[in-house]
């Protein structure tokens, strides 16, 4: 058995002893592990001992072990350790890995290896490789395997329970099976539940749920890994445009789609673009200065205009020097009123609870909130501006009107941006903080200042 | 079969149908969906035709699939359907409810409603409700179910499926089946897959796999995912401290702790404290109010902070006026780029990618980053300054230089602030854009003004 403390120790001694050439002992510690954790250690012996010892670990891998360790490594290890191997071990991972395991590693992997691996491959399997390759990446294609159990619509449990067993092996689930017409298209599923709990003389047709929830080839993974959230299955059927059965998805891949599509969505939030899968330390400076610098370099340009409207405001700012110290105040707090509102509904989209139809809804709760919140925040603020800062009341009116219409502009801004987005098909997630904060600052010192000219000509 | 589309027309289908008091149509139209699409539109009816509709419509339920659809509504509208419907009705929903869904909908209730329906319990089932319940909130223990098939070791393949035959269809998972020995210690699972591919008289101990991952009844929700997430099982054994088998817990109910953890990460990120797991729609205004309070008064008095320094440079700012202008630049700049970096370092703890003990590493990425990114932004920045706004060379290059020492400072925080809050164990995203931006706002204009006063002292 194991645990999380166990795991670490156990790792970290199969490193120690790889590094004191104790082969054996290293091998016998790491088949006690599962195949997800050989993975980490393989990854870790080839971070801290060089790649030629990840490699040695590897080879002392059991063959049918190898290929399911295999497709678990990071990219930048499978690459050397198909340059480090020889073309009949290589063809033995290709020929032992489970379908949708291996169309993941090709994708990734460059054309010239690709091609060396495909050529080891039969010209049936050739063809089934490409035409996955060719769905795009991050679709329902990209993600589907075709081993899956067919079951005949006239067989009774007995046959069906038998053919289970022969196919039951080379399948990706044995628990949802498929029931088909002669057109290839779906008539139901049935479950392995069903069938083991029924007699065998029962018809398979009485166990079939026709009632089937399926996605198209072409759908988004997103899509996908919304449908599983919500039905929890264990596996969904993936269709043709023509409605017909071309393989399934299984709930194993869906977690690792989620972490995937969560990251994307958080990293866009946070101003960063790019959306290769790579994980922070394995990607480069000059990798993350690109995926870094578009949002700087709008944000900056927006933030120029920020300091257009300031220098248009230059005499009155010289007449009354304390009004620049309150613009910290009033830009973070319009900042961050706005990018709490847009988070909580980019996140509302992302879950489905929220469409852009609940615009007048969310704008009428918004409405409500930042006048509460604008009204404490700013008579707070007022106090703070009149007995500490001792500052004439004026000055404390005009940044406390300020600060309430900014709050209510951020946040009624903040909540109806990421819904035009999706609206327009734009990703909301870009309407997040960077993008929200920018646009309250112009906004917050316009109004700030045009209020502060007009106040100060009249006393 | 259904589609997104067919489905949003079959529900805005069924809700006319009883407006227009359809009832016999609608009930068939309803019979036609999943359960959790029959619990939208119970939502949908309660939200645009009243509970009394709602509760209508439930009603029409097939009892088996009322239990299924119950533990699917939002908390308040299981309030009001136990409130509309009769004691026997409420009976029958509990007893055919799976174990852990009936947890969670009790965890949820009030006390005096959770107390109304254990009375109709027996006096065994209410102690072991009672033990689940008390299980902390998030822990694996709420989320675990008791209903697992257990086989014995010395059956063979024909015995245990027959076992499972006869206990299959009360069990939430059949796929996954436990062997223990007398102590209720856990011995080794047995996957029905391989059950059901070999000869029944083959040992059950032969197809034992005895290398187990397992998580304590009291590990967090978010260590379990993370579980299921990098190993990819349908279901995870969940053991007492003496190291007894006590429950499992399912992948499809995995996909929604994922989805409730995440939501919170990210909120936490926005600004917005609070953890209810209530949706935005379903969140009253003052407890959003209450929910993003905290962090607007926090950061406001942080933003006073740099007002005092701005403050403290009055005399500078009458001098140079212009100087004012590059504020918001150089502030949005810092904030930006802190913010891109914590993003990163936050999600990357999350998944598990990073750990406080990669400090140095992060450190070192992000200072060559910094470097690059500060150099290329504030090259731009100088044209502009010099041919565009026409200010003069030393004004250009006090913006530029506090623009690279900005952004070096905003991204090296930014990367290492999380790591810092991990370590001291508090939750990394609360060092997220907020908090980040509202810290290089005070160090951007100190550094920003100090250089200032500097340079034009001595020019």
């Amino acid at each position: 058995m194991e645990n999380a403390k166990n795991l670490d120790e156990i790792k970290a001694n199969i490193l120690l002893m790889l590094d004191s050439k104790k082969y054996i002992s290293a091998r016998d510690e790491m088949l006690q592990l599962n195949e997800a954790d050989v993975a980490d250690v393989i990854d870790e012996a080839s971070d801290e001992l060089g790649i030629e010892m990840a490699i040695i670990l590897f080879r002392m891998l059991p063959k049918d072990e190898a290929a399911e360790v295999f497709s678990r490594l990071s990219t930048d290890d499978q690459l050397d350790i198909i340059n480090g191997i020889t073309d009949k071990e290589i063809q033995f991972i290709i020929d032992e890995m489970d379908f949708d395991d291996m169309i993941d590693v090709l994708e990734e992997l460059p054309a010239n290896i690709v091609d060396k691996i495909l050529e080891k491959s039969t010209k049936e399997e050739r063809k089934l490789i490409n035409t996955f390759l060719n769905y795009p990446e991050d679709s329902a294609g990209s993600l589907m395997t075709p081993d899956y159990i067919t079951l005949q619509k006239n067989w009774d449990v007995g046959q069906a329970l038998a053919h289970i067993k022969t196919e039951g092996m080379d399948s990706e689930t044995v628990y949802t099976c498929y029931v088909k017409d002669w057109g290839r298209k779906l008539l139901g599923i049935v479950s392995l539940r069903s069938l083991v709990t029924q007699d065998s003389d029962v018809p398979v047709a009485d166990l079939m749920v026709e009632d089937i929830v399926y996605v198209n080839v072409y759908d988004d993974q997103e899509k996908v890994s919304e449908a599983f959230t919500k039905y929890g299955f264990l596996a969904i059927p993936v269709v043709d445009n023509e409605k017909r059965l071309v393989g399934i998805i299984t709930v194993d891949d869906i977690l690792r789609v989620v972490e995937e599509e969560v990251t994307e969505d958080i990293e866009r939030m946070g101003g960063v673009m790019g959306n290769d899968d790579r994980e922070y330390l394995d990607t480069g400076v000059f990798r993350q200065v690109r995926n870094r610098f578009p949002w700087l370099i709008l944000l900056m340009f927006s933030a120029m205009v920020t300091g257009l409207v300031i220098s248009k405001f230059e005499l009155l700012l010289k007449d009354i020097a304390s009004l620049t110290m309150y613009m910290p105040l009033l830009m973070g707090t319009g900042g961050n009123s706005g990018s709490q509102a847009s988070t909580l509904i980019i996140r509302g989209l992302a879950v489905g609870e929220i469409e852009p139809k609940d615009a007048p809804k969310v704008l009428w709760k918004e409405l409500r909130i930042s006048l509460l919140l604008g009204v404490c925040l700013s008579g707070i603020n007022l106090l703070k501006i009149l007995f500490l800062d001792r500052e004439p009341l004026l000055v404390g009116i005009t940044v406390c009107v300020t600060q309430i219409i900014v709050v209510l502009l951020a946040k009624c801004l903040g909540g109806m941006l990421p819904l035009f987005a999706k609206k327009i098909g734009i990703d909301p997630a870009l309407m997040a903080a960077p993008f929200i904060s920018t646009l309250t600052d112009t906004f917050s010192c316009l109004i700030y200042f045009s209020l502060a000219s007009a106040v100060f000509r009249i006393s």
